[in-house]
């Protein structure tokens, strides 16, 4: 039987990957969307796309309701919301896989610095399991799952083996990113700076320090290099709906062989079924877009004894909708990979 | 136990899209994929999409591996090659989906005055079926099958009720149609007229009069509507790597409604999995592009006594390995929607 | 000694196009520009391409200010606007190009039906001067020039000479256009109809009966032909910024061979400096964006003895601004090209 | 009475955007256009886009008609030709502004460790004047100018004054860099890296560590600085054809605030008529795509004490044609803004 799963606002990019992803997926059947905008419209007036895949309707989120329809839950609220609502999921003994930035933090003081605002489930940021199985462990574990932010699953993916091998200098790690709109913030299609005017024929930077997804980033890495790290962060827009590719420089203690660290990484990923390392290649976002799939390269500029780490995921895939998937498999005790089996849309 | 399939022809667009629906197919397995430039490299150099999907390498064509290694193939060759090759293959029992234009023209003259080429293989002309079972029955019992052009695909489904109920005007027919790159022709990236430089940021029309494809049209539709049918036929290069969207002008021997003509269109397809008569909207290529969907809209302007019919196809999917792959599930008697059940890429 | 010119409604697309052009015209000088929304801001904020061109500040209309500062007008505001403040200007001895549709349907009646709203200064249909100099011989004499909208300009020119000639069958033409997004309305960056994620990577049919530029078509292809013309028009959203490619069907009263009808245009378009005939060639959006050019071509489909008419401009060049700026020369008794010598940006 | 200029290698992105400056010249003439390829085509059949704007053809490049033809020259051949063709043009007192990287690094072993060849002229390398007039006094009295690299002038634009204030770790610099096509080196529309299908939709970094343009981006900083500097560099690729977008990354001697590292910078750049500091908003390439101009911004980032320097240029305007036509003014005597005052194409 299948698990009945509630998508806890739908109507967003990240709720429509939800959807593209759960309609077929064989062991999940989504039974509960909500949008508070959109409640009784048919799903399919909001994605066109899935017309011929599904009957469902969007509702207005109702607790009780929530709780009769499904077994478990994708959050995909602005942040500050699923704080408001988790807990009596989860002490109704539902899953929750949260996207939003809400349980990514688990220093509560830290988490109000840099999201500027109080946390309202305070005793929920320790239960939440940050969910990047390839570096965090007990994600089968949970029952709150913290779903990374875009730029950090990009960016802790492409430089997690340099840290965990101790290899980077902790203060030199420098982060450029760049990111399609739905990757970017342009959820709400209002906003003038996400039109087709504003974003296409164009590039620009849009976060140069910061940006929320730090806090997060250094969190991690700290974990895995067991000590702490700082970095630098910007983000840019690209004329693109799905993708994020990073470039990351990392300063080595000592200069080591590229090819020394691309056996390190194979090493480091050799377990995790949606890391690919390239060795000749460098990572193109169009051979990720529509999979979960994440490119990764290492390269060494020996002049400047840095390490150049380049990362390529679908911002809607591993980035978002792919990776809640991936923890919900988790948390459910699927195989990791189900629904997943979808490779990248090309050509 | 699955069907092993063999795809002839594997490096071009649609071979890439033949390999991405097929790998994922539950009911046939692909075995052998060839292509004469890259023998001996993997398929996911070609393809790095792939990554993670297949080990399979391609190889040099050659009749007896083919015939030992699968039991159906697609061919996805130039025009004039499949001819010279299919005919041993069917006679040792194999089932043939071809996606080039060889066997799509019944008529020899007819073929050779539009091909500009003899037929090499005459005799298959008429053992062909022409793939697309929502105006064909015999799909299901055939071995070789001509799977539609793009553009014939998108228009034939956007006019054929119109034909088949004696409402439009012979001669009356414009079809107006706008492709993306993979469906224009772009196959070698080596062409210039199909550079970044040459096609983005730009629109153009490419074939305004004497296409190819407008033969297979006017035999389809004169089959459906029971007399000759003589039609104009304009290609336009859009910038974008997917999608087919068709607009057609019909003259209607006389004014009926929008509604009336929706209805019969909602009938004509209601058994069709993969067609879908919208409504109030009218279809746009995002909705379509990476699924078998066919999205259509008939509309009617009164003041010219024209029905006015748009449809949108992925021209990888409906316009070509999907629905390579519907036939193929037919002939193979599989479900006609099997490994189809992928939706539009969105967002 | 430069005519001052005053643009009423400036913050649009073509607001942005006039001030474009009219900041390096030789003949020309900018000195009042209006946006209620943006008043008292530097029109490079709203610009900020044109940072280091102008120290320009929008101002809220004054109708008193307007006189005070500008000899003649151009007016880019929506539908409805300028036939409530044109006419003390026109009394004023002032010269107005208008780009809205107020002014370019002579007939009162045709006006209302197709606008759907009563016109608010009928005096003045008569007195508007329809601004395509190619095919109106009396714009250098007229104080009110009505702009053509985009579309007509693309057709108009593109079939013309057929209809000049009387060798077109009068209610043949089907006109199939397709704009770029600052041709299709997407005036406000607020539609979610014109956002990146609806817009990029798609292609979509947005009227396919019934535009009110039919109203102006038909209304100048009588006038051009001697006699009344029916046609059918439909639009599509291109995924690019500017640019409207037309593709038009016109039966042939009797066949005539191409090179004819392409001997036929070049003299029809001789003394037209932006009107291109291609030969060899079709017409490309590339080739034409951000110049005040028209590419034509026109091919004959002798199996349905239809003429092919393809078109090519840049919306906001000829479809508008550039248009726009040809008229206010005339008007103002400069060089037809004057300020319109800036060739496609290409490459 | 105009100069008379010629093209030495005018068929490619480079030399089409100088055709379009040069053809719109107030005091330049072009009067020789070369390309080996198009020998004897009238130069609009290579750039429909200027039909209407010369009657030109393209010559087999001819030193005895290139002397008889034209005063000064442009030179846009790869890297390795205009070594071997400039110095009896300069010996006969010709000027010439090189486009390659013939003649940007002074030091010849430098040269020839980075170009990993031999150089053919090494005379010339120390009287070739590194032309970005931003940062070089003396171009106005060279008769050879080397037209600096598209990344090296948006780069040193963004960190010049760091450098050159002392404010600067030495080396501290990481530059991560955005390119459009037609600056990332697609100059053959054969190249199959450079195809719609490759490019489109698509985003990769395609060098990481080593390019050649390091070498004059050290030793142009170095001048700047007084002392030695190393850096870090890769260069991505994106979808666009026009635009080079730099995010560079420099530690601080000591934290300075933002606010006042601005007032450097305008201070730095108040001679500058095509630089432009921007205060609130960041760079974007659509608002400088068409044009001369460089929009920056610097912010800084406290926790790190690195400031974040980006800056936008079109790589055909500012990053090659443009600066190259800038040059020519000042080399040829003529105001430096001189054909160059076009804004940013927009919208």
């Amino acid at each position: 039987m299948k698990t009945r799963i509630g998508i806890i606002g739908a109507r967003g990019f990240t709720g429509g990957e939800l959807l593209r992803l759960g309609l077929t997926h064989p062991g999940l059947e989504i039974t509960y969307v909500t949008s508070e905008s959109q409640a009784g419209a048919p799903v399919t007036e909001g994605f066109p796309g899935l017309l011929g895949w599904t009957d469902l309707r969007f509702s207005a989120y109702d607790e009780r309701a929530a709780l009769e329809k499904a077994d478990a839950f994708f959050f995909a609220l602005p942040d500050g919301e699923a704080m408001q609502r988790v807990e009596p999921l989860l002490r109704a003994g539902r899953k929750v896989v949260d996207l939003s930035g809400d349980f990514r933090v688990r220093d509560r003081p830290t988490y109000e610095t840099w999201y500027k605002r109080e946390h309202l489930s305070p005793s929920l940021l320790e239960r939440a399991v940050y969910g990047l199985p390839e570096l965090v462990p007990n994600v089968r574990e949970a029952d709150l799952v913290a779903n990374p932010g875009c730029f950090p699953s990009a960016i802790l993916l492409a430089v997690a083996p340099l840290f965990s091998h101790g290899l980077a200098v902790p203060d030199s790690l420098i982060a450029d990113a760049k990111s399609a709109v739905s990757g970017a913030g342009g959820r709400s299609s209002l906003d003038p700076s996400y039109s087709f005017a504003a974003v296409s024929d164009n590039f620009r930077a849009y976060s140069v320090a910061g940006h929320r997804h730090i806090a997060e980033m250094e969190q991690e890495l700290a974990s895995v290099a067991g000590s702490p790290v700082t970095m630098s962060f910007a983000a840019h827009l690209l004329p693109l709906m799905r993708g994020i590719l990073t470039t990351s420089y990392v300063t080595l203690r000592e200069l080591r062989p590229a090819a020394e660290l691309q056996r390190l990484y194979a090493e480091f990923y050799r377990n995790a079924p949606f890391v690919h390392v390239l060795e000749s290649a460098l990572p193109e976002l169009r051979h990720v877009s529509g999979s979960n799939a994440c490119h990764l390269a290492v390269r060494v500029d020996e002049r400047t004894r840095r390490a150049v780490c380049v990362s390529a995921i679908d911002n809607l895939g591993k980035g978002a909708a792919g990776s809640a998937m991936q923890n919900m498999n988790l948390v459910c005790g699927l195989d990791e990979t189900a629904g997943l089996r979808v490779p990248a849309t090309g050509p």
